[in-house]
């Protein structure tokens, strides 16, 4: 017998993604990606790091940072966010704080948490690929979360009942989501709220790009708004996963979850179970880090990656042909484009990567329901302002013919 | 509503551990614990780590250490541990090797793979609790695995069948297991591998303390066994799990996993899924300690554990009253005591923390079927010979009490 015979049913959700394997393999001279959401790693603070985990390998501390470690996290790291969380509004206790490998790991916990079988999880269309591919593998029901729209609670849960499900949790990212870059407003995190409690449902609020802002004021998070209106994190049904990988570095692995306590000593008895804790030296590092720099750092970021927005913005108002529309980011790293809807971006990206030595990610993959094959994503994180008004200029002169067709 | 009325069935299956949370309470002065199954920091190659470190935080490699990388992990990780399996007997490539965090994730991962809601797992009683906590999470059946007993292939089957089941693995720790500290003979490999190809199961071998052998020839795993069957890799249904926190450091989360390439292919992607992968620089660390010292440094940790299990053996030889039976470990950290059937280990341990100050694991946690009651497991790796001698005394002081009962 083959052995993929006896793999769980799950696994047929759980399929690699084309996309991903063909960005893998591209590495040419010359290439201008606007494809990988990643940070530019010229903005690392690695002499930080260098000291950090120097200081964490003294005898003083070593046989700590080497050793096992419990599954909640490193202390002083919860004691840092709970400030950080405080700053944003949400009041809690270490207790309510896990950390976990990623801000993914969060994701892939919480559908391991509240999904069974053909439970539906509300997501946008589209929404973060990778939170699409955590919840896949509990097998859940999508349904299509709309909070700017006016799709009554009613309707959401008829939909449910009609496939004998059941909905669990409205999953998002409320500032410059992955991959739209747009930002949902307080009376839309308000309505969110509304629309939960009356599907008596969970929230996931993904906080990955949260700290980079380039213009406006900060809006609460989805659980501060919870908390007002709750008295207490205790009562609120919303889950915060936060990340260190956009502000300090990706490479690491360090993010954390906020919820109430039964959620978390929940996520605790999972991270027991699945990988023990999340490496000891590394939220050493991590907290030395964002204790001695946080603020400045990520000062210095918003600047970097700003610029790098705006000549993104400044080149598509430039070069791009009529018929295509754009979203106006006020922070995070991406742009997503909406082409004419006959214009197939799966075929742009092979004629991009051939004619233009261009590359962005088809945004397909981001849709639950396989939509969404004339829209694509454009990052301006890894970049600088010539070479993205550069490939900019590339890519018009390529929709210019294909939208032409 | 109460926000655990949301959460997946498979929660009822995630229990806090009474005996964990009592043992994490405990810091007391004087306290001999032969509690915990971990390593002796006092052991970890820590200078070596600090220049491993400061090394990969250099300007040439840093961006790499600190920026997301591939889900399969580090290559020259990988070709270090395909070296070091071969030496062990199992031929493969790098594609059949995938970076986890800690043995501990390929547990959970493979229990991902195989297992939907009632396959049958076949376990030891007892077996790594650790392993029962991975598995829980995708709600199993469990049976119990034997092999040195003489239940045939159709007994299995049948009480599969009878539950509505079918076994998908077998797991097992072929070397100095935890908690017994029981090797397989290779006989009894070869048994099982008959078993396995007879039930078409797959087989998950935990290597985690394959390294630390204090006397006798080391026998081959049970994957060398049945590439020597098979001729490759890709024809094996056994899965190979290894880990670096009983050689190098538990604290660093490092481990992987050897498999038939459709096996990696799938992990790979539930890696992508979960945390998209290990961290970067602590994989380039293990892999410049590995490569600098791993045979010397384990040369030491032979001896120095060595010496520990020697003194537990000698003092439960001199002070054990009557009618309690111990396993003789050839390596690993742990001797299994059985007493006699009447007495309540847990019941031991509550006296064992107040009138003698020692701490040890109550046997039942390690049986998937709540037996054990009078069991328990001995840990030596983390005191001196002579604290050791001291608590086997102290020990022996109360189960004569007990015992006389």
């Amino acid at each position: 017998m083959l052995i993929d015979q006896l793999f769980a049913t799950r696994t047929h959700r759980m399929k690699a993604s084309e996309i991903r394997e063909l960005l893998k393999l591209l590495n040419r001279p010359g290439l201008l990606s606007f494809a990988g959401g990643i940070p530019d790693p010229d903005l690392f603070p690695s002499a930080e790091f260098s000291a950090a985990f120097q200081a964490a390998l003294q005898p003083k501390d070593q046989a700590e940072a080497l050793q096992y470690s419990v599954s909640e996290g490193y202390l002083p790291l919860r004691q840092w966010i709970k400030g950080e969380m405080a700053r944003m509004g949400v009041a809690c206790d270490v207790d309510n704080i896990l950390i976990t490998s990623g801000s993914q790991q969060a994701l892939d916990y919480l559908g391991k948490l509240f999904l069974s079988p053909n439970d539906t999880a509300l997501v946008g269309w589209p929404t973060y690929l990778g939170a699409l591919a955590a919840f896949n593998a509990y097998e859940p029901r999508y349904d299509q979360l709309n909070p700017g729209g006016n799709r009554s609670p009613t309707s959401y849960r008829d939909a449910a009942a009609e496939a004998n499900s059941r909905v669990k949790f409205a999953y998002l990212s409320p500032d410059f989501a992955n991959p739209t870059g747009e930002t949902l407003s307080l009376v839309g995190r308000e309505a969110l709220l509304d629309l939960a409690e009356e599907l008596d449902c969970a929230v996931i609020e993904d906080g990955a790009y949260h700290a980079l802002r380039y213009e406006g004021e900060a809006i609460p998070p989805i659980l501060a708004l919870e908390i007002a209106r709750k008295g207490s994190i205790e009562d609120c049904q919303t889950i915060y996963c936060g990340s260190f990988s956009k502000t300090l570095s990706p490479g690491l692995r360090m993010g954390w979850a906020v919820a109430a306590k039964p959620v978390i000593a929940q996520m605790v008895l999972m991270k027991q179970a699945a990988d023990l804790h999340s490496p000891t030296l590394n939220q050493m590092a991590v907290y030395k880090v964002a204790e001695a720099c946080f603020d400045s750092h990520v000062a210095g970021l918003r600047q970097a990656y700003g610029a790098r927005r705006d000549a993104m913005l400044s080149a598509l108002e430039a070069f791009m042909p009529e018929g295509i529309s754009w979203t106006k980011p006020k922070g995070g790293m991406f742009v997503w484009l909406t082409l004419p809807q006959h214009v197939d971006t799966a075929e742009v990206l092979t004629r991009a990567l051939e004619q233009e030595n261009i590359a962005f990610v088809p945004g397909q993959a981001f849709f639950a329901d396989g939509d969404g094959c004339n829209t694509l994503r454009l990052s301006f994180s890894v970049l600088d302002a010539d070479e993205i008004r550069t490939g900019i200029q590339r890519l018009a002169r390529l929709l210019n013919q294909g939208t032409r067709v």
